[in-house]
């Protein structure tokens, strides 16, 4: 067979995380929780599964879970989507960025993506056989370079994709960065894909500024989002995605014959449990916590901890203690000291690499403090 | 936006559905069981929510439930599919079809379909950039037609696309048949899609002849499952693709940047369900039962119910009670009877009337009963 996706391998975090078992170290690679999630939560689930939620959902999801996410994204970022035409349920945030790229975007058209991005990004625009334009956030302080992206937009350029709270870097969108965004598209036709899976994830009383905060970017934008990050359960594989009806009409035609609609007992439980809010108003606080737990034992190692506004990713800069490429450093921690990270190469088109290296700390506390004894060998 | 998919617009059992709510009618139309599944199958999720699986599972699957799928497929149809390398699990059977198209379809490349086929296979074919080739089975019989699905295949041919047992028609391929279509392909490079959703409702004391029983077939083909049609659970949608390493590697690529990976718990849960094989070897005696009594029903009508040798679904033959169109005969039978069916005319790519309409008998007794007693009307 001729392959679709001629340079792609295994991810890295499916490399890192069997590379981490396989060595019993400290798995702080791949993005994930150890700890559980609540159990009101799966008790929801079963509820639902009890009540005989078994069969298929609508197309476009549950009714009750695409109300309680657009009651909840006007409560939280003023904007509101109307729950029958503009919000679709998907099986996961990779699975509604694919099936956004399909929906919009044209074999033969360009599609701006912000280096070091996600890595579905890339491969998701050419399965689209559509063509990545890579632009690099600004090395050292990943802003984002708006003569740079600006530089990058044609008359062939039908989307651009941006992602905030920041995977890998943690950084976060300020307001007159999405302001200027906001301007720059504005004489043009190109659409925004919002990744936004971190939301809930923003410290030190900064705010996350949804795309659907400003009325120009919400017009021509996919807002996407994820409950497995928020609640803790990375395994259930359900997201959202808000957007006005034009463009969701489009991204139905796409997602009903991608997987046609997603699991129901986990979005009749989400649903129920939708109606606290207490755990993503919490989640910042709890996850502000940890940050500061690790970044404090870090302190303690020669590694250097760069700055971390959102996500549960910690970057540390890796000069002072290694020369090794951050792939071969990643290998050789996970084998030799015990601990599981992440190269940011693999977030670059051209692998660049500049001694980066990413941690997830959504551990236990005693797991990172059991990383960070390791980490004090270095 | 330019749309990819421009003549799509919502699938007819999405509408059909719809109209059924609305005019309260019994919906005989979209194919899903109106009652539960059995209570051990929920109680074995659950457990594995409380166990703690909720994050991410392996990007192919769960390995306890590709290890089940494997055994079983062995036990039932003589094949050994290695586990780790030829198993993946898979967000329901319509992103195992799309996936599977756009691992080894090109742009430009033909795929052959068999009219009248399920509605996804078509916009699947098209959102790969590759070309749909519609050849009709033969009507009335609907037995595959090998002089026809020869003269399609093209230099250009890179797959064709089966389904046994049929849906919407209820036939099932003989094992002549089934030898006939490798003999057909053996010298020639096209794949081999076989959408096997259907398996385990086979009646009459037929085989069902899956493509891995047949070596010539197995080394070509891509063999997609549902578990959501064999234990009552459409809504969880969790299916499987088997296939040879070399094809799965490809496959792969596109799945872990499609959905990534697939729910948790649903997978922990069937792989300990799989585990007692009477769930799906009592299916075929109990979905006999209901089409009995069902076609009792109709014997009573009069609607001329047609051969159904599988799958949840019975066609009649509506040329002694209507001239409608069979779109317009499903719609007047929806609110003036209260009964919604399919209309078969939307499995053809040219919308063939044949007066041929299909009702899912996949309902408690006491719902055939009552779509009975209303049929009587006509
Ligand atoms: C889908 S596996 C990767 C999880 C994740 O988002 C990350 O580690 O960046
Ligand atoms: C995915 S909705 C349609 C269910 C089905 O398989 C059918 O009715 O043919």
């Amino acid at each position: 067979v001729t392959s679709r996706l001629p340079e792609v391998g295994t991810t890295i975090f499916t490399t890192m995380s069997a590379l981490a078992v396989q060595h019993k170290a400290v798995n702080l690679g791949q993005g994930f929780p150890d700890f559980d999630c609540d159990p009101a939560l799966t008790a929801a689930v079963t509820e639902a599964m009890q009540q005989g939620h078994n069969q298929y959902p609508p197309m476009a999801g549950a009714a009750a879970l695409r109300e309680a996410v657009a009651a909840k994204i006007e409560a939280l970022y003023g904007h509101r989507y109307d729950a029958t035409a503009e919000i679709t349920v998907t099986a996961g945030a990779t699975q509604a960025l694919l099936t956004a790229i399909l929906a919009v975007v044209q074999p033969g058209e360009e599609v701006i993506v912000l280096d070091p991005c996600y890595d579905c990004y890339v491969p998701s625009i050419q399965m689209a056989g559509a063509k990545p334009v890579r632009v690099q956030l600004t090395p050292g302080s990943f802003r984002p370079d708006f003569a740079a992206i600006a530089a990058a937009i044609t008359p062939r350029t039908r989307l651009l994709l941006i992602n905030s709270p920041h995977n890998p870097t943690g950084t976060v969108w300020t307001e007159a960065e999405m302001l200027q965004l906001q301007d720059l598209l504005a004489p043009t036709n190109v659409l925004l894909l919002s990744d936004e899976v971190y939301e809930h994830m923003v410290f030190d009383g900064k705010k996350h500024l949804s795309a659907s905060r400003f009325p120009g970017l919400a017009a021509r934008a996919m807002v996407v989002s994820s409950f497995g990050k928020t609640f803790h359960v990375t395994g259930w594989k359900v997201g959202t995605v808000a957007a006005p009806a034009a463009l969701m009409a489009e991204f139905r035609k796409i997602h009903q014959f991608n997987v046609f609609t997603v699991n129901t007992p986990m979005q009749v439980g989400l649903a129920q449990y939708l109606g606290n809010p207490a755990p993503y108003i919490e989640l910042p606080a709890f996850y502000q916590a940890k940050r500061d737990f690790f970044r404090a034992g870090l302190a303690t190692t020669r590694l250097k901890p760069m700055d971390c506004s959102g996500t549960y990713f910690q970057t540390v800069d890796i000069s002072a203690v290694s020369q090794l490429s951050e792939a071969d450093f990643c290998a050789w921690l996970t084998q030799e000291i015990g601990v599981a990270a992440i190269p940011t190469s693999a977030f670059y088109g051209d692998g660049f690499d500049q001694s980066m290296v990413r941690f997830c700390f959504a551990k236990q506390d005693s797991t990172l403090q059991l990383a960070l004894e390791r980490l004090q060998k270095l």
